[in-house]
């Protein structure tokens, strides 16, 4: 069968599988393949470990992606990882695939984005690997250290955490990267809506920010199940359900959706980027009401309850209009293969 | 200018420059970009990172790449270079791009031999990312833990250490992979000498092994400059030379060439496949004569002194025959744009 046919999440589990099976369980792996990032203990000291890539025809289009931004995301898409742990991340690698017709120029606007990006989550990028290929592709390893309790133990933001009553929160908005991929795609269908570098969408997509202190307190105030909307908030939130073994209700009136979208989207389109687009890098999480009052009362940005946790099939995700009927979806979010 | 144009080593330089202009000098930061792994401090632990990747078209065809020897190699670059350093390989993260059209028993097989050579070196695999792409490429993000001294302080080898009246030694023998590499391209041209599985330089290609043992034993024998032999003998030396501000000469007439590369290549070419081939994965080290007999003694694998450090051009290596004229070389090894 082929990769397309089998997808990606059946293509982690099975993978996940055939490790585990041949390698048996690893003292020091404390979290391992199915969470934002893991999580090891090494020497005695926690530390969190993620990879995500960003792969030209996939991710992005050189044509429309600027270097800059392309540095500045393949760095900021793996610390919201972190910081969907309720972590802080500390030194980072790049392997960076080029093709041998790249600019030096675009090379070193590249690089500009990542020290950037680098600067401003406090990121140190330690080394990385260079190689020649048919399109330009970067994988961004990073490293982080997980918020601890006063005993010293990590306190991790789990997609297991979950728990039937728990309130589903989200931070910021929804469906500005993707209303801005769209405006990417197809520059100018609507008037007064162009991509560009003062756009708002296009900057949300091009350059997101990861919640990597909203993150951090989300653990210090005692939330556990987080996950960052990296594929849409329905595909996202039926991982974490997955993982907790639980079901959830999302009541699409609720959704915070990203105020410039609505200028150039209908309500309806509007709506389906908030709950199925993606790369908005905000936080989704699920604890007790009491724990999002206190994470409300100390996070900067918005923190908006969309949902709750109930009992049903794992992972199984209704979104509910105003008058409770399930709103039908085309899909849950990004599809990888 | 185009990537092409500038070649690999002014690349990285140029991007390390753009780097440490951007970042300034980081506190956790011990060994930065420029050595086979970076060192880096982690709330008082000391801790090793590498990442290296394997890309079709580039490093392998999945015409004669078996999956299981391309998941098992592309651990085993990384585990290398840990080796390289002296030290000993903790938990990797496996970012994949795989091409949609891939069977997922390709996929199975490329894990299986992922987890057998974990299992081989000590590695916890605790995650990564796959994305599809039009080509299938692997970068493999490695931690490890370098060798200590008696006061708990890093003694990394380093490519920057070696100094003028040290040997240059080898382990193992070179030639074998790019033997190998050149059977897998042209099979079947000299009679006897044809890829396949049972074929010890088709094996020296596709399954090398990680001196990981050797590297342990050269940091605790107070050896303190070495590189592992990727792109090429001499390449490889020239890197150490010029990081250590030195030149090398290297006897041609003792370097030690596979032994089953002089059955299907003349000694022109075996000698050339030893000097310039790369992927032996073979340490490469520079020391007093008494550090050279220490490891020696304890080292089960060969051990060669080929030349010595001296003083000159900084990275300049001269190659010399038996009379002391200078063997004239195509180029330095591997070329990566």
């Amino acid at each position: 069968m082929e990769i397309a046919r089998l997808g990606e999440q059946p293509l982690i589990q099975r993978l996940a599988a055939t490790l585990s099976a041949s390698l048996g369980p690893h003292a020091d792996v404390v979290v391992g393949i199915g969470d934002d990032a893991a999580l090891v203990r090494n020497a005695g000291v926690y530390q969190l470990l993620k990879t995500d890539q960003q792969v030209e025809g996939v991710h992005f289009q050189r044509e429309w992606a600027p270097p800059e931004d392309l540095g500045w995301k393949a760095l900021t898409v793996n610390v919201s990882d972190i910081a969907a742990m309720g972590g802080a991340p500390s030194a980072a690698l790049v392997s960076l695939m080029l093709r041998p017709d790249v600019e030096v120029e675009w090379v070193d606007a590249f690089y500009r984005g990542l020290a950037e990006a680098a600067k401003a989550y406090g990121v140190a990028i330690v080394g990385g690997d260079t190689s020649a290929g048919p399109i330009v592709a970067v994988s961004v390893f990073l490293t982080g250290v997980p918020a601890l309790d006063g005993d010293g133990r990590p306190i991790p933001l789990l997609r297991s955490s979950a728990r039937p009553r728990d309130l589903v929160a989200i931070t910021g908005s929804l469906g500005g990267a993707a209303a801005g991929l769209r405006l990417l795609q197809r520059s100018g269908e609507t008037p007064g809506c162009m991509a560009g570098e003062g756009d708002p969408l296009t900057r949300a997509f091009l350059r997101p920010t990861a919640r990597l202190q909203e993150g951090r307190l989300l653990a210090e105030e005692g939330v556990r199940a987080a996950i960052d909307v990296s594929d849409g908030l329905v595909g996202d939130l039926q991982r974490l359900c997955l993982a907790s073994g639980v079901a959830a209700e999302v009541d699409a009136s609720s959704v915070p959706v990203h105020p410039q979208a609505t200028n150039c989207f209908s309500a309806e389109e509007t709506l389906s980027l908030a709950l199925t687009g993606g790369e908005d890098y905000e936080l989704l999480f699920a604890a007790p009401s009491e724990a999002v009052e206190r994470v409300r009362a100390r996070v900067k940005v918005p923190v908006t309850v969309i949902g709750r946790i109930v009992e049903g099939t794992p992972g199984a995700v209704r979104v509910l209009d105003g008058r409770g009927s399930e709103v039908r979806l085309d899909g849950p979010g990004w599809r990888h293969f």
